[in-house]
């Protein structure tokens, strides 16, 4: 896809692409809080969305972790949806807005398997800070209320 | 990923596993018939799903059409499950079950985001034919019931 010009709706958004590297930590009512390293590559076929694909794993081990695939659409006036396939067998469509170097998208409808876990809501935020790219992640699931969730920080890496 | 070794509940799916180059012709009540080039791509980390992506691109000028991306998820009993999103505005839960070289889901449900086509279902089969893999992907909108949409042919290309 290189050399294909990005298109004009992407400009809100375009602080995003590349390839970021960095660190988060996990907590939620239920679990134990832990950390993990991450790579997110936000990348463009010169259509009105980012190809969004993100990937966690172990800091001592390496093991993979977590990883996910989605695309964001800019359909206009700031407005963006957010399409995200879980391999834990989720299927979210999220919708908000990008303001500034700020996007915050909250959940419309989380698909999930037979097998998934039962979560049924994700609130995200990223944003760009000074350098720095961070996110957080609420999740609410049956029985338990929205809550942080993730925390992570990175660096662009190309 | 290289060297990680294949979860031993992917077997049934092993045949999938790497990319897979082709063309493909697409048709439905509402639209003229039209051909595509495509590939895709499954690979995995060593947990019990396959990460699969592809993208299409016009035949004549190689200019990107479609892409998806989305995890296949072995659930046990040859059942699986294909979560996928779609930079059109989908999020799609599809079931069913791998049995010999073929796969066979169906919707169970389509999220879509406020400016998505009104899709309603999806049925995919996919199937290994000696060394040519095949799919044909059946569509449902609102006001059109469940037709025949893409059909495809693919070679190992690694």
């Amino acid at each position: 896809m290189i050399g294909t010009d990005l298109n004009p709706a992407l400009t809100p958004v375009a602080f995003l692409l590349g390839t970021w590297r960095g660190e988060g930590e996990g907590q939620f009512p239920t679990i134990r809080p832990f950390r993990y390293r991450e790579e997110i590559r936000f990348t463009h076929n010169g259509k009105a969305f980012l190809i969004y694909t993100q990937r966690t794993e172990a800091i001592d081990s390496g093991q993979p972790m977590h990883g996910e695939a989605g695309y964001l659409r800019l359909v206009g006036d700031g407005r963006v949806e957010f399409v995200i396939a879980q391999p834990i067998g989720f299927a979210e469509i999220s919708l908000g807005r990008v303001d500034g170097m700020r996007i915050d998208v909250e959940c419309a409808s989380v698909g999930r398997t037979p097998t998934a876990k039962p979560v049924t809501s994700i609130s995200r935020s990223l944003w760009l800070d000074d350098e720095t790219l961070r996110y957080e992640l609420k999740m609410g699931m049956e029985g338990a209320p929205l809550a942080q969730h993730l925390r992570a920080s990175f660096h662009r890496s190309d």
